[in-house]
């Protein structure tokens, strides 16, 4: 362990708290390109992992921080951290560790704690039949800037994702089950379906979707990156049907669903037909 | 976040309990090489945080794990968890997150928590002048075995270190600093002294030097290894005098010099000449 100036910092959560903790690794030509942008992927290291946290209902806190990168390059380093500790700073997380190494590939590994409420963080594992199902947001930007690097909107939504950290704190006694959609909304949902043992139907007509899909009228291409395009980053969640009105009272969320006890995700078109799509990212395809 | 099917592991603290946190990240090509036996870098992989742990009196309870490789190779990854969990069941540290990525150099970064009675948690910045000097076990093995991987003991040192866990939480209390030697033990004195503000005399005949160098009898070789050679993952800590010989009554621990005001370190022969070493391992050499 080196930067902090000792073996290891100590943290303390609050009296009746609990941490949330979770680990989540961007490596270079798998998740970035070797001339991504410093400062936005500093950004997005921290981001993802803040997205974890959101999805647990939890407030950041603490974050350790492993860099591998081949050369010292003090401008890409100072360029990277200015990413990284403005999102950092925004969101109350202070780095408590880090480790750099060098190797022939970049990577960045960044492990983040948060703090709930003991008892009121949210897993995966709680949706019931009949629960609504809701999205923060819009889906499928990250994806389209893939194709569509052009776009400014979703190429922001790609390189610089904003974490759900306020919504997620205040999902916390509604939500009964949560994940932050970053493999693409099929994939995910798939598994807070698989860990509740319970089913879904999703109204593909009501999911918001990234305003550039309008203009470009591309249905296939809009189905691909609604429904399985990763990287968009909001937060998936099911909440029992008498929480409704509490729920439509946040910013920004949409019902487009429910939980069924049938164990299958159905994802119908306004006519009641299922939706097909490709795969969700698979990081070892 | 994969693997332990939540977005957030949600972990405690025992009442009246602070965390301490580090991390470490272990790249193929760097700090282990491509036919590197995969159980013993699992071991060792959990075994450099758990050091870092022990430099900090704290009792391991969780890590992450994020994994970076270029193929599945489901033996390998067997193999490699073997020798991770065996080490992580002896001193019960739970899987609390993980992240699995594809790339194209191995890599293995762990972040790991441990629990310290609030308060006392020991670090690098409490040397006082006038404390003793302590280190545990012998040093230079680890190193001597790159230059000699013919010898058991050394390989051993070198590949499945055993981080000093119990050892640290006996110091709780007993020791004003104390460091982990995996850089060497000028290079992580230096820490010591740097962060405390003082200087150190250490005797270099008193120092308990792997046994193998007896009987290879090179001195210059017996000297970059002691004084800087990395990876022995031993504890070297200060101590107050007056409690010299509730230290002493711990087991495999010697007293090997002194914290002085004057802010240098001197590491002196039998008869009180300076005795020189390379300097101590850089990771960015």
């Amino acid at each position: 362990m080196q930067g902090i100036g000792d073996d290891c910092a100590r943290i303390a959560p609050r009296a009746g708290h609990e941490l949330a903790i979770t680990t989540d690794t961007l490596v270079e030509g798998r998740h970035f390109l070797p001339d991504a942008d410093p400062r936005k992927l500093g950004h997005k290291c921290l981001a993802v992992n803040l997205s974890d946290l959101a999805a647990a209902a939890a407030t950041p806190r603490w974050f350790t921080l492993a860099i591998t990168f081949p050369l010292v390059d003090e401008a890409w380093l100072d360029e990277f951290a200015g990413g990284l500790f403005a999102l950092a700073e925004r969101h109350g997380a202070e780095l408590v560790g880090g480790d750099t190494t060098r190797g022939a590939v970049r990577s960045i590994t960044i492990a983040a704690l948060g703090e709930v409420p003991a008892g009121q963080g949210i897993g995966r594992g709680g949706a019931r039949s009949g629960d609504d199902l809701w999205i923060s947001g819009r889906l499928g930007g990250a994806s389209l800037a893939l194709v569509h690097p052009e776009l400014a909107g979703p190429a922001r939504r790609l390189h610089e994702p904003e974490p759900r950290v306020a919504l997620g704190e205040k999902l916390r006694g509604l939500a009964s089950a949560a994940i932050d959609v970053s493999d693409g909304l099929a994939g995910d949902l798939g598994h807070i379906l698989e860990r509740s043992g319970v089913g879904a139907l999703v109204r593909y007509a009501d999911i918001p979707k990234e305003e550039a899909f309008e203009s470009l009228k591309n249905e296939k291409l809009e189905r691909d990156c609604v429904l399985a395009g990763g990287d968009d980053y909001e937060l998936l969640f099911t909440a029992p049907r008498q929480r409704r009105d509490s729920v439509r009272a946040l910013a920004d969320v949409t019902r487009i669903g429910e939980i069924v006890a049938e164990r299958r995700l159905l994802i119908v078109d306004a006519a009641g037909n299922a939706v097909t799509h490709k795969a969700s990212f698979d990081h070892f395809a």
